[in-house]
């Protein structure tokens, strides 16, 4: 299990305790929680609501109140939960290859139908707790990530001091806004060719120069 | 006036008619979007009613649900609207110039305070009529911006052949992501940051080349 991102301050309910893993508290949690999924993969935000998890989890909805509050918290801790996994980037042995591996899963992540992940996307639109645990899921996200970059600095293919957060957007963002934002049909070549433009420009060090005397 | 993208056929009511430029149906309209983008900024997509518009604009409401039909209609004119205008990208005299002008352009529109472009964008995770409207505009915005690919094969600094649409992406989608999906707080640097990566990666040829042939 690897711990979640930071968790900053906000209004959102306690999450579930996690006592006795694999106990009767871990099982209503998974249920709960894959009922959360399925229904917003089916139905969507608008038609979410606690009963229907509750109904569909086959657990009585008072505990579903008692443990989350309300939607926000079902989704919040969905978030979290989705962080508490032992995902890495996957070491191909080349920084494009290392880019590219992670734009196919977000394509295919993205692309699913339903896609849960877009679902979530749509929903936190909708609801500030649901927003911030994407934050942190993805801020997370982009911290694993880190080690497809001090890797290929190892390697000799980065100068060194590449700044890892920068590179990482610049490699990933053009999926999410071709399939989130612009929902343009999916172009299969998109997450090599992103990944393709990023790294070249890795190489010639656009990430590892001081923004303030790059840029300005 | 430049036309807006093309329009796909689609279940929404027919735009209002522009009858006499500059008469009352002209202003009719300006007053209700007007009032549209108002209500939006201030109280985002769940308070957004016709009711609420037509009081705010000063028109009786049932000229506002004759016309746009509900809001969903509203919103797609709020779109064609803005489609509706003379803007051009900026020619700085360099490709980097052009991008780092566009993406100062597009986070100021999403860092106003209010900003429409923003509750726009949250807008289309709601309608579907906003979310097709949204994309006809962008994609009139990006089909605009190709002369800044075109000038850059002129002057020498791209290679003919240059996909311009990709290019466009890749130098303005971090801003999106950024601000719009990850939430971070404002970088002043990158605007400048991600029009020179795209920039410097297109000089290379990453987007010249045919993206079967380059990524596979």
């Amino acid at each position: 299990m690897t711990p979640a991102a930071p968790r900053p301050e906000d209004d959102r309910p306690a999450p579930p305790p996690l006592r006795r893993p694999g106990g009767r508290t871990t099982r209503i949690r998974t249920q709960v929680l894959d009922a959360v999924r399925a229904e917003l993969g089916e139905h969507g935000y608008d038609q979410l609501t606690v009963d229907a998890v509750a109904a569909r989890a086959g657990v009585h909805r008072t505990t579903v109140y008692r443990r989350w509050g309300d939607v926000g918290g079902l989704l919040a801790d969905v978030y979290d939960a989705a962080g508490d996994d032992d995902w890495r980037p996957r070491d191909t042995g080349s920084l494009q290859g290392d880019l590219a591996a992670l734009n196919h899963e977000i394509q295919e992540a993205l692309t699913a139908r339903p896609s849960i992940a877009a679902a979530l996307i749509a929903a936190s639109f909708r609801s500030d707790v649901a927003a911030r645990a994407q934050r942190r899921l993805w801020e997370d996200r982009y911290t694993r990530c880190e080690i497809v970059v001090s890797r290929a600095v190892r390697r000799g293919e980065l100068p060194p001091h590449t700044d890892a957060r920068r590179l990482l957007i610049a490699a990933t963002a053009p999926l999410y806004h071709e399939l989130v934002l612009l929902q343009t049909p999916l172009d299969p070549h998109l997450p090599d060719h992103a990944a393709r433009t990023a790294a070249l420009a890795a190489s010639a060090g656009v990430f590892a120069e001081p923004p303030s005397d790059a840029d300005l």
